[in-house]
């Protein structure tokens, strides 16, 4: 693209207003996350400086020469290494400059005080670019909706393809999955995809083995797709063959979890709340101390963001947040089930994204 | 596995007498890297501390009861959240205890500090766990091998099924590449596998897009495989039906370039050396403004660690260390070349251990 996309100077002057209240003259931001987010530069390396009055300057190093100057046409681009420390050495003038704490470390942090001039401060900044990230922009729901859709489709053509059966290993599922996901678009997966199996159902955070899959198997399939920049998540459990009762016991209770999840999450309700609703139906049917996580999280370019619904979340939903409900039983020794689904937060009930039935599957 | 891994162990113990010299009673590990390092645990949240007496202490959250048990049955197990906070509350007396400053942000500096008692003194050491990976050991090293083994085969196999042909997109090339290495094995790709065809070749960092490949195209793979903890990466450029001159000239140039670098992959060898070497050829033939990175870097854990071989690089290279040679000449608006194998440095000549032809490949 020739044009700048207004998109980014709109978001960096958001982001100058939010920093109004911060006592600093300018911001540096080194999560590479944050500098897509504020700039379009898709590049493994890179810093960006805002100042108030909206002068911004991007650095990165000379792999990235001919991709900054297509991606980022609205600012000026420094080639340099490291690039934060190029950024800092070009500040002239007592300043005050924000530095993101969470993305900082220790040692970087000495080397940018090394770098910055005598009469440079800098100063610690928390959460001020991800509570801007919290609410999404039209754009950003329908890019959402895309890669959720993309995920959703590509798992309906694995089970109809015959692919997700007794015979076949854990990790062979999870590449066919993987290669439908990438084959549809997909640039990569948003996390390592899981497919845990009889056993491995009640590891919540199993990944996909050798282990070779048999009649009567819980299937739990945990998978994301990462397209544009941003994520999708979603889980589902099946059943090959026979349906043991324990089994067709505790999907009933997870399902009825995740439905009164899903009905909670409106607009002004509290996280803790979401978390409350979920859990509430899992302890009332004896399983509480099976449901070994917290109810969700925000989806976006990151596949884990705020906002967080736990017992200890902090805040209320908004429009235009994302939220997965995810709640799950994990019975050590006998099976284990989740059931994920990734919601836009609307003025009336939540918009469920990950559109595959939540009807027990038995293959 | 029911029995502990002696290798974490004995790592442990090198690590204890490496932190002899550091003035500090204990270490609190927080790299996820190095915690599977130091304790075999590879899930996805985790805390370890050492102490000089050896008597080490996990931690990790709820979803993962089963799964440290099974991987760390020699470590006591915490299970709580935060990890490292919680490791640090059960700290008794006073202890100097060392935080990894490259790994541990501002904000997490501050929670920990918070967390510490009164008499806990946190000290920033950096450095120590990255040295102790440069060398691997045997075992490391043929699981080195193992990945590099895979992604070679996956790589010629795509080859020999024409999969790698004008007509097709830069996207479905790399989505048949991953999903070969999936089948073959592969737990994931250890980056995102670059397909650049034609203009993008001059994007040294270009990812895999929708641009379809064309006859006369100059086309560079760059790609690699996770198996077991451990990363493979190697380059291969390849031309579709004609090559023009300017690309048969830099894959030449490209090509002695990434030679004499191999040759002086060498025990006792300047890293800075290394660098040199690759960078004199392509400089003599008249290149050197189009060589915009450095020479190469370690493999491990982690497909990016030390050492590094650049013009800054410090440091020398001994038996046991890895290194990828891949020099690169990107003309923009031409084309660009790069080459790159990864090497196990020995007592002799440097074990190639990405095995594929680098003779110029005409599809």
């Amino acid at each position: 693209m020739a044009l700048a996309d207004t998109r980014y100077s709109q978001r960096r002057r958001t982001l100058a207003a939010r920093l109004a209240g911060q006592r600093i003259d300018m911001m540096l931001v080194t999560n590479l996350i944050h500098v897509q987010y504020l700039s379009g530069f898709s590049g493994s390396n890179a810093a960006l400086l805002l100042s108030k009055d909206l002068n911004p300057q991007i650095c990165t190093d000379g792999r990235y020469t001919t991709q900054v100057a297509e991606e980022v046409p609205d600012i000026r681009a420094l080639i340099a290494r490291p690039c934060a420390e190029a950024l800092l050495g070009q500040i002239e003038g007592p300043r005050r400059v924000g530095v993101e704490a969470d993305h900082v470390s220790v040692a970087q942090w000495e080397a940018l005080t090394r770098a910055a001039g005598a009469d440079v401060d800098l100063v610690p900044v928390r959460g001020v670019i991800e509570e801007q990230r919290l609410v999404k922009d039209p754009r950003e729901l329908d890019a959402l909706r895309e890669v959720a859709d993309l995920a959703s489709q590509a798992f309906e053509d694995l089970l109809a393809a015959g692919e997700l059966a007794a015979g076949r290993s854990e990790r062979d599922v999870a590449a066919d999955l993987e290669y439908r996901m990438r084959r549809a678009g997909a640039e990569r997966t948003s996390f390592d995809t899981i497919v845990a199996s009889g056993p491995n159902s009640t590891k919540p955070h199993h990944g996909a083995g050798d282990r070779v899959l048999r009649e009567g198997d819980v299937v739990t399939l945990d998978f994301g797709a990462h397209l544009g920049g941003f994520n999708s998540d979603m889980t589902r459990t099946v059943v090959l063959g026979q349906v043991d009762e324990l089994a067709a016991e505790i999907y009933e209770v997870v399902r009825r979890a995740q439905a009164a999840g899903v009905e909670a999450a409106t607009v002004g309700t509290a996280l803790a709340d979401v978390d409350r609703a979920t859990r509430e139906v899992i302890e009332e049917a004896g399983y509480g101390e099976h449901y070994v996580h917290s109810t969700g999280h925000g989806v976006g370019l990151e596949v884990h963001e705020g906002p967080y619904a736990s017992a200890a979340g902090e805040g209320e939903l908004a429009e235009g947040m994302t939220l997965t409900i995810e709640p799950g039983i994990y019975v050590p020794g006998r099976c284990g089930v989740r059931i994920e689904d990734t919601l836009i937060i609307t003025p009336g009930a939540p918009e469920v994204i990950t559109r595959v039935s939540k009807d027990l599957m038995v293959l």
